[in-house]
């Protein structure tokens, strides 16, 4: 049975909201995400929360469904309210819905690239937005995941969360310094494709070949050079106007559509 | 010569500072800018601020240029701080130039079609990254501007002028209500290009012939229904996951460059 809670001064109430600090989701090992939509879609892709809150008179088959998941999976139903869950999300018009899950092991070794044509790397991506936006691509471009490099922003902040809308759950996500990740990469076929304002190679020349890893850097300073000069291939997209770059997550979107389209065409 | 500013009391600091308020921005007409980059982007596309705040200790060629022209428009030049900045700006590591602007005349009547091959419309959008971000990725693929629709977010707010990097100053901008826009648009010729998740046609398929103004809907609900009805094409782009959409700030571009694609070929 779910209990209730509507104390503000409740300790389960302070630790979740904690969540909202990487340094506690560090310690915890746990992250929040929002709304029912998200959380059904976790649930499908097989993550069921340790701790599901609801705001009492929240009626929706899929929330039975997820407090009868929750339940049997040992985890613990909250029933609240809107004003917490304002406290516990940070937002103003919160989600009825909010589930506290386990963070995932980010260990490259986990990642199986036979599983997916295409895969995304971020190298000091910063912006959590980004982030969540790039997870969102490459789910709707059929990629495997996305590989952090060196310093990113954490996948499991609410904002990046958010921002995946629900891709966080669907797309594997790895983490590794640049000297593993490049070890790992060349353990097996795989094509690495950077996009710099550099490279004199236009994006759409190249016939790309599975498995392909789009590499995209830093959203201010772009790829280091010894990034660059591991890429099997640089290209670059046209650039008509007086901008010297694009969005790291468009960059992204731009590149990985050209990738899929030429599979498409066959 | 500039004159020093160091009191946080001083009018016109505080003046500035309401400016990150929509209300305040309205009322004055003002908007500000932030970076040496953005400030020297808008000079070259013929912005002169009205204020020029600058760091004590700055030193850059391009800063003096800006100085002796807002001097010479007759603007204000002010000597600051980085805490004055900080508050003005909001930001905890601010820039060390800032500019206050005159908001641009927003009346569809002043773009030209016939300057640009495309054109990009957004209606309702509501996140200032996104509209940044659009406004950035019109720049890199040649378009002409921005038109808005219905209510968008303010393209002057700190936030959405930061996203453009520069590409507010580049870019034509205009806002509008649906039915002036198709009235306008109707005049003459230009194909209006929308995606949605109903459309059948592949984005890939058509071939886009200038003027072509994209049609982008807002970040939750996308266009509604009368608004595809009034579209020349409405297209799909491939989603082989399981999300139902693209991020819309990532579907323009990626629309936006399978357009001057076709074009490049020729």
């Amino acid at each position: 049975m779910p209990r209730q809670i509507t104390a503000f001064s409740n300790p389960l109430i302070k630790d979740v909201r904690a969540l909202r600090d990487k340094k506690h989701r560090r310690e915890t090992g746990l992250f929040m995400a929002e709304g029912l939509r998200i959380l059904t879609e976790a649930r499908e892709a097989g993550h069921v929360p340790v701790y599901l809150f609801y705001a009492s008179g929240t009626r929706h088959v899929l929330l039975d469904s997820l407090i009868a998941e929750v339940e049997e999976a040992g985890g613990d139903v909250v029933e609240t309210n809107a004003d917490i869950l304002h406290k516990l999300s940070g937002k103003d018009n919160p989600q009825t819905v909010l589930g506290v899950y386990r963070a995932f092991d980010l260990a490259l070794e986990r990642i199986d690239r036979g599983a997916a044509p295409l895969w995304i790397v971020a190298q000091a991506l910063r912006d959590p937005g980004n982030l969540g936006t790039i997870l969102r691509t490459g789910d709707a471009v059929g990629a495997g995941g996305l590989i952090l490099v060196d310093d990113c922003v954490d996948p499991f902040s609410v904002e990046a969360v958010r921002a995946t809308m629900g891709a966080l759950f669907t797309q594997r996500l790895a983490h590794a310094r640049w000297p593993d990740f490049v070890q790992w990469l060349r353990t097996a076929p795989g094509q690495l494709v950077g996009t710099s304002l550099k490279a004199e190679l236009d994006y759409q020349e190249p016939r790309y070949a599975p498995p392909t890893f789009i590499l995209v850097g830093n959203e201010a300073q772009g790829l280091p050079a010894d990034y660059e000069a591991e890429c099997d291939l640089l290209v670059k997209m046209p650039m008509l106007g007086k901008a010297d770059s694009l969005n790291a997550a468009v960059a992204t979107a731009v590149m990985a559509y050209e990738v899929i389209n030429q599979w498409r065409r066959g």
